[in-house]
């Protein structure tokens, strides 16, 4: 750990998002607070339209761009709404009056599901509900609609941790995926997909700015009923300007981006994230102490969910991990137990403290 | 002006928004950075389901209800997607494949007005465009109708500076309000509107939270094609959780609020705008130099509007203005001239100071 984060960190925030913000975007932050780029004014009193806002929007982009690997055929936008969203931008933008499969991986996959529901006949191609979403069926086994207007997938599930280890092949049906809590995390190849999508609070920024890459032949399809600040076609053609952007937090994003692309691009950060997981799981699967169900091919890398064996000691987990500076570490309400959120900006330090704490545990406990 | 301002702000920021914060909210942010409220974090990266995050929001509900007088049967929303979001959400939430009157006050209503006709038939119960803009009829010429499930009105139109000198009686029928220039700038009865809704970007925050004041009874009343983020009676329900919400945004309108609350509430602001307007418009109005065309009694009190009468000499005003540290003085693209935006937190020496520079101007080039 380097010196800010001594001076300044003394707990571990494994929230679930918004989430932890490595330590050089605050010190950036707080740098910029009162001047920021030479306005003489916060960033957040500074117009959308003046060109220096512009540029910091512009250059978000390239950044994406290049971290990514993004090809000039698709289009980054910066929208309100959050992937809930996105969840109805989706079909409004796309459906047009067919159908859409879509992949139930889970929790989220399922709200993804409900909404789109609305705006048309919806397919669900593979469910991984006989597994109790611990997992899917390979792809040879789905039932995809070769009408289908799209098929959406969910690629990482963070309430179980559940994530993709393979990106579905759907041939000349565009695939649209929600990435928002694994963005940026490992290196994906951008062009097997017609949309990614992101809220920006785990591993892109904070809450309020929700990021989409869509291809270009995918736009001009929008629904009549789509509100315009929803409406991908409109948002391409005025730079996501359709409303007034969140201006801060893309500014958060255009850091966090540098951040990445400061520290070795998505490739380290991959390997990082490998690290974390690595350690947590080793620990779960060495002890009989500790349970996870996710068929370990499926599981993610940035949420590792596990029980304690015996759940009464659960409560005594998270208290006594909290008096260990462990935060936020209790699972969502939907599947109890712990979870541990090590999105990008969590140091490796974050998985051998919890792993330390963990033993720890087990050996007063088990 | 304290010493903060001195130390720190040396310019004066007349932007349309994103715009100026009070110095007090920015000194908080600042201190709140790397440790808010205990938390040794961030509040970018607290969880909003934290008992902390729950209660900065509920707190803001209860700052405002104070401030503006907000009766209990009326439900306080934090939302994403701005004002242009709302221009959706209203007839989405509202029109119940009936009719809305819209009152065309110019640009900002045009909008709302062309948003919704995707939605239902829409009747212009009253246009300013015969006036080119610069007032309305009064409210007995009006063609209101009487089966309309909703009138709606743009309190304060910010290109040419108009704001309405009274508050429409609308009877029985709701009255939907976009106050987002406006709001908090003056004392209003919120019983006299059914939906009071606001970009929080000029008076009340930052850009990325949208906050809705709504009636309970109208409620429960959302199309069946209206997203799930922009639907009220499911967001009322989940207390703004539909989507995660812009915590960062919503903390610093939780400072905004507390500000208003400090200085003396909404009555002192209102005050503090009317002395800065008046100062302004004192110096047109004594000219021949600067031209207001806006009807004297739809003044606004925010945004202040003119023209050189010499248009040539306008692009001179404003680079002069600039090297006197007076910037974003610029007039919007579809109006041009002048446009001084003096939202609440601009000091009264943000008049004082213009209007010195424009005796200066005219005594040099008049």
């Amino acid at each position: 750990m380097n010196n800010h984060r001594n001076h300044y960190r003394q707990i571990f925030n494994y929230s679930a998002g918004p989430s932890l913000l490595p330590d050089t975007v605050l010190e950036q932050i707080e740098r910029d607070l009162w001047d920021w780029n030479g306005t003489k004014s916060s960033i957040m009193e500074i117009g959308h339209r003046t060109d220096l806002f512009i540029d910091i929007l512009n250059e978000t982009k390239d950044i994406l761009r290049k971290i990514m690997g993004i090809p000039n055929n698709y289009h980054i936008l910066f929208l309100h709404g959050g992937a809930r969203g996105q969840f109805a931008a989706v079909p409004l933008n796309l459906l047009n009056n067919k159908q859409a499969d879509y992949i139930n991986s889970g929790y989220w996959s399922k709200l993804a599901i409900d909404e789109a529901k609305k705006y048309g006949k919806i397919n669900i191609a593979c469910s991984g509900e006989k597994y109790n979403f611990n997992k899917l069926d390979e792809q040879n086994k789905w039932n995809l609609n070769p009408n289908a207007s799209y098929v959406h997938m969910t690629y990482n599930e963070t309430i179980k941790g559940v994530e993709y280890p393979f990106i579905p092949d759907t041939g000349d049906i565009p695939l649209v995926v929600d990435t928002t809590s694994n963005i940026l995390s490992k290196e994906i190849d951008v062009t097997k997909f017609g949309i990614i999508y992101a809220g920006a609070q785990k591993n892109l920024g904070i809450a309020g700015v929700t990021i989409v890459i869509i291809r270009d032949d995918l736009l001009k399809k929008a629904n009549n009923h789509c509100p315009s600040i929803l409406d991908y076609s409109h948002q391409a053609k005025v730079n996501s300007f359709g409303n007034t952007p969140s201006t801060f937090p893309i500014y958060v994003s255009n850091l966090v981006a540098k951040w990445v692309d400061s520290v070795g691009g998505v490739a380290k950060i991959q390997k990082n994230n490998q690290t974390k997981a690595k350690k947590v799981y080793d620990c779960i699967d060495s002890s009989e102490f500790y349970i996870n169900h996710v068929d370990k091919s499926w599981r993610s890398m940035v949420n590792v969910h596990f029980y304690v064996h015996d759940s009464k000691l659960e409560n005594v987990f998270l208290e006594e991990a909290y008096k260990a500076n462990l935060y936020y570490l209790k699972g969502h309400a939907s599947s109890k137990g712990i979870r541990a959120n090590m999105y990008n900006a969590a140091p490796i330090e974050y998985a051998t403290k919890l792993v330390e704490f963990m033993t720890y545990f087990e050996n007063k406990y088990g």
